[in-house]
């Protein structure tokens, strides 16, 4: 099996499902419970978060574990809207947010929010000053994601970070899911608020997230009930993915500047072999860009086509993000990028782990090319 | 070890433990992925909810899941309040209900809602007539608990559900947490039209819980994102939680009459034993009850006191609910039943499984009757 399908979910590692394992089999009380065997399973949970915290360069009480990154966004999306709406009901985000951003967005605009949605350029970046442009009096939070989803586009979020110290009043999210220990990110040393980090896209499980939360700055739960979280998100702790995640953290952390040029040189090869082809379209950018997603167009073939034709293979790359692509619409990302819908319906996403080989990006393109020529001949005989 | 707290969370079964596992190993893929390694995942999640939606009597389109009851209880009051706002915004609920009930009201007052909430006797239920005298025109959601997680008293949702034939645009729902397994409850043949359920009450796994949702009956999501869960849940399925879960409730259910029976016995045996004791009080009513609580207060004590004397033993029980118990404010229940203040400060609970035996019963009781001795000797001494 090549598995090219990171962005959507990666595979947990080896010693994060021992973790989860042995933390329920062991240490299985409820960590509310007043006993000592509670008492041992809160320890353990706030050993995972200062660990996670450390990892993160920011305090343990700044970490709120939550069920993914589709929660930690909706609560630091709904949550700062809900609780500053006395100060204003504005908010400032990006055409080309994850659906979990944009449909968070949308529900609030149901409730008399009004959202400015901003347009990228071709390269599916933001301008900051675009962003300075929109914010008024009224703004309350900006929300912009660090790596797009599709495409790999860092956003210049240290940029807007510069801006927005001149804004202090405005609450400034980031989307760091797509990011995390690929591009780096200094959420202590920024402007940044709130930031949400998913599990399972860096080898943890699934049903586990978090939500970075700036000290000081406060939101109203989604989640209430036994007041867990410091009464941000309640729900007896999921600790064994609590504890795995940690785990998934440190060793996705441990990844060197190495191991990440590493994954720059897989993602080159790949460009470099697909340019080639008179009948693929790259839209991945060629500067500031995450190294582990390459997105690209195969013009005249639906990409459900190739998918299915990788898929004899074991091959398994992805259409658009795993989150839209049931509902066959076309890339928002690329469309808002201006690519043609036509071309934005043809577009296929790798996006890589630590884990991928050189070997398996050239045996991936010997596949590609085969099915491909096979594919064009079919075309051509039913013309 | 005796666990005795086991309403405040299982031991996951190691089946359960297993399935997760090797879902986790085996079929890591998004289950939203087109290819098909996210094919044989949705695949498995789908059979996992067919299995559990078999196991309820209901549909698998009628199954949503959450991270856990405190999410499905909000999700269900929350996104009923929301969804139907313009039929009326009055909601009638107990004043004992679990804090991931009652505090999702709270929130639901801050935004424009009317809540009552209704008493209960002195066995802790409700009156359903003063339920029924509660309704107004804009009443358009009902929540009451099928077992109270404190002192086990099952409330008369049978009784209220035939009411409610009457005004079939009222929503009903019933958080089934603590009954869930060991007192029935059908929810086809009843006006339920939301029901809470948690994995990790039934040895399943924390982060994962189920709604039952109604087919007809719509909800706003509180989630918002990639639409999984036909839209009323955004995220990335937990689906090794999902697959476990079916599991967990599977073996759960394979309990016959008679292993029920035996937990009543151990309660009898329990109650029986406890009540030759002067200091004791009992809480948990004689009829009407589940098989696995039994709260009881000890005069003169406080309850921490005898949580942590009886810990040295490694025999784990709780004061009130575990989600309340770090609070330390006396429970609400007891006092709502009309238990004077000082003796709802003194109450224990002790909450059974399947696995628990008649055997530790006696243990318990043995260490107990022995630290009661020893702390009143102590007592008297300091006088």
């Amino acid at each position: 099996m090549i598995y090219f399908d990171n962005s959507a979910t990666t595979k947990p590692y080896k010693e994060v499902l021992h973790t989860f394992t042995k933390v329920n089999e062991q240490l299985f009380a409820n960590p509310s419970s007043i006993h000592s065997f509670g008492g041992r399973v809160e320890k353990l949970m706030q050993q995972a978060r200062e660990q996670v915290a450390s990892l993160l360069h920011v305090q343990g009480k700044e970490i709120i574990f939550t069920s993914g990154g589709t929660e930690s966004n909706n609560l630091a999306i709904k949550g700062a809207a809900l609780r500053y709406r006395n100060r204003g009901k504005h908010l400032i985000t990006l055409k080309i947010e994850h659906p979990s951003v944009l449909n968070a967005f949308k529900q609030l605009e149901e409730f008399g929010y009004s959202v400015t949605y901003l347009d990228v350029d071709e390269s599916g970046k933001v301008d900051p000053a675009m962003v300075e442009k929109e914010i008024r009096e009224d703004t309350i939070l900006i929300s912009i994601m660090h790596v797009n989803n599709e495409v790999g586009t860092i956003q210049p979020i240290m940029k807007i970070s510069e801006i927005l110290q001149r804004y202090p009043k405005v609450i400034f999210h980031v989307d760091h899911v797509q990011g995390c220990g690929k591009v780096p990110l200094e959420m202590k040393h920024s402007r940044i608020d709130l930031c949400t980090i998913s599990a399972h896209k860096v080898h943890g499980l699934k049903g586990t997230g978090l939500l970075y939360k700036r000290d000081g700055i406060n939101l109203s739960p989604i989640l209430t009930g036994g007041e867990q979280e410091a009464n941000i998100r309640s729900g007896t702790e999921n600790v064994g993915g609590i504890a795995s995640f940690a785990k998934a953290l440190r060793l996705h952390f441990s990844k060197t500047e190495n191991d990440i040029k590493k994954m720059f040189d897989i993602q080159r090869y790949l460009r470099d072999e697909l340019e080639k082809l008179d009948e693929v379209i790259i839209h991945t950018p060629k500067a500031d860009q995450a190294p582990h997603i390459i997105n690209f167009s195969v013009k005249h073939f639906k990409a459900e086509v190739l998918v299915h034709a990788l898929d004899k293979h074991e091959i398994f790359v992805s259409t658009t993000s795993a989150c839209s692509s049931k509902q066959s619409k076309p890339s928002r990302t690329l469309l808002s990028m201006g690519v043609p819908l036509e071309i934005a319906e043809s577009s296929l996403r790798i996006s890589l782990s630590f884990e991928n080989t050189l070997e398996e990006a050239k045996q991936f393109l010997q596949v590609f090319n085969t099915e491909i020529n096979s594919l064009m001949k079919t075309m051509r005989r039913s013309k």
